[in-house]
């Protein structure tokens, strides 16, 4: 798949010949989390995620029944074009598919929420290690006490994601992650995880637990899983999402989404 | 009320000892436009905001029936405290209003859009001129070629308000007022105003004609006139807006505007 356009990789994941993670296929293009519900629950979703902008970045949202994302993919098909889906309905995992052809109708709106993948490569470029990436393991995240902003029935506390690094290299990545206001941005939280209501850093909600040299300081990013676990909590009838690590593709590059703006 | 405090200003409206423009009052705080809509239209509008971010900088946006914008004003409330309304059904001003007590209703969203007095400040500050505020008169605006991303119901031309200037001003005015991302940005376009679909400088869709020196150039910022032109186009059962120059007066100060974000 590594030499394939974005539009090939799209087709292959229609005709099925790829149900894996997505992570590095496509480098260059980002990838992003896919939330899709019906109108009814649109707005307040909608407004979650303006009013928690770091860990919710919106990268597109469709009109109603508007199966191309209209900013970042407006050649694809939110019904055939993501590896695999979850099915939820009131707050519960009902089933894992590979089209949503059947279930998507006219009223619901997708949602397309950046992911850290997108500001991992900018700091493996400066040299700045990402750990779980370097171990093959998944990244640790960690439920906080940070509240986030309620809007309608969404609400929740906000999940972090960690990457343990040396202070000088916390700084840098502060640096360069702030201007990834699309891919969540500067760290909420560096050095003490209990400040955040993190009692155990060994200890990890989702993800593998962390690998923390010596003279290594965690430092914390709001997470996309913050908006899953406020869906989960709002237990709305219908909601459909990418299966973890199945991500959509965009055929937005990496580098537009750097200080991008929605307009 | 120069010297008042804003719940105080807030307290003088509601009394109706203050029904005339807002301008000047409440120095060091923004001000906002006022849009507000039953839920049904409320996504559609919310996402053309998003889309369309320049010319619809998102402040704050209240779940519905909330009559204290979050973020804005807490300890406002939106149905007192503008000094005058416009009530328009299906895109036509029925009439104009000092209180909404009696035709708010708990399914109403209230938008509080950013306004350009916000970045004026901040160019006088420098020396930069301001050319209509030094003349008395309302800013010109145009209706432009430059068309909006549209969104459900919601679409149509962007709306500009024009400043002369010299280049060299023009250019530190582009790159202040690149920061206020939350009251209008940048300049969508400096220089030609044919460019951008204006025949005649002098002859302004809205406000008042400008007075260009010799040596100086227009500088067009997107103006919040371009929601108001889509409201009308979409024709929507209800819409409330502030009259115009009578804004909602923020408890956000100018300064926390300049870069902000909404959470």
């Amino acid at each position: 798949m590594k030499n394939k356009s974005v539009p090939e990789i799209w087709d292959a994941i229609k005709r099925g010949d790829w149900r894996k993670p997505t992570s590095g296929i496509a480098p260059g293009f980002a990838q992003t989390n896919v939330v899709i519900l019906p109108k009814e629950d649109a707005f307040d979703f909608l407004l979650f995620c303006i009013r928690n902008e770091q860990p919710c970045p919106i990268i597109d949202v469709t009109d109603p029944g508007q199966t191309a994302p209209p900013q970042a993919g407006p050649q694809a098909d939110i019904r055939y074009h993501v590896p695999k889906y979850r099915i939820y309905r009131y707050g519960e995992l009902e089933k894992e598919v590979e089209s949503i052809e059947d279930i998507y109708k006219d009223d619901m709106v997708t949602f397309l929420i950046g992911c850290s993948f997108t500001f991992e490569e900018a700091l493996m470029q400066v040299g700045i290690p990402v750990r779980h990436i370097e171990e093959g393991r998944n990244v640790p995240m960690y439920i906080t006490n940070i509240e986030t902003s309620p809007a309608g029935i969404f609400s929740g506390p906000m999940v972090v994601s960690m990457r343990p690094m040396t202070p000088k290299q916390a700084e840098e990545a502060a640096r360069i992650t702030a201007g990834f206001r699309k891919a969540h941005g500067a760290p909420v939280h560096i050095g003490d995880p209990t400040k955040i209501g993190i009692e155990d850093i060994q200890k990890v909600d989702f993800g593998d637990a962390p690998v923390i040299k010596e003279g290594e300081i965690p430092v914390f990013w709001a997470c996309g899983v913050t908006p899953q676990m406020a869906l989960k909590k709002a237990k709305p009838e219908l909601v459909i999402t990418h299966s973890p690590g199945h991500m959509f593709i965009t055929s937005i590059t990496e580098e537009e989404i750097r200080n991008a703006h929605l307009d």
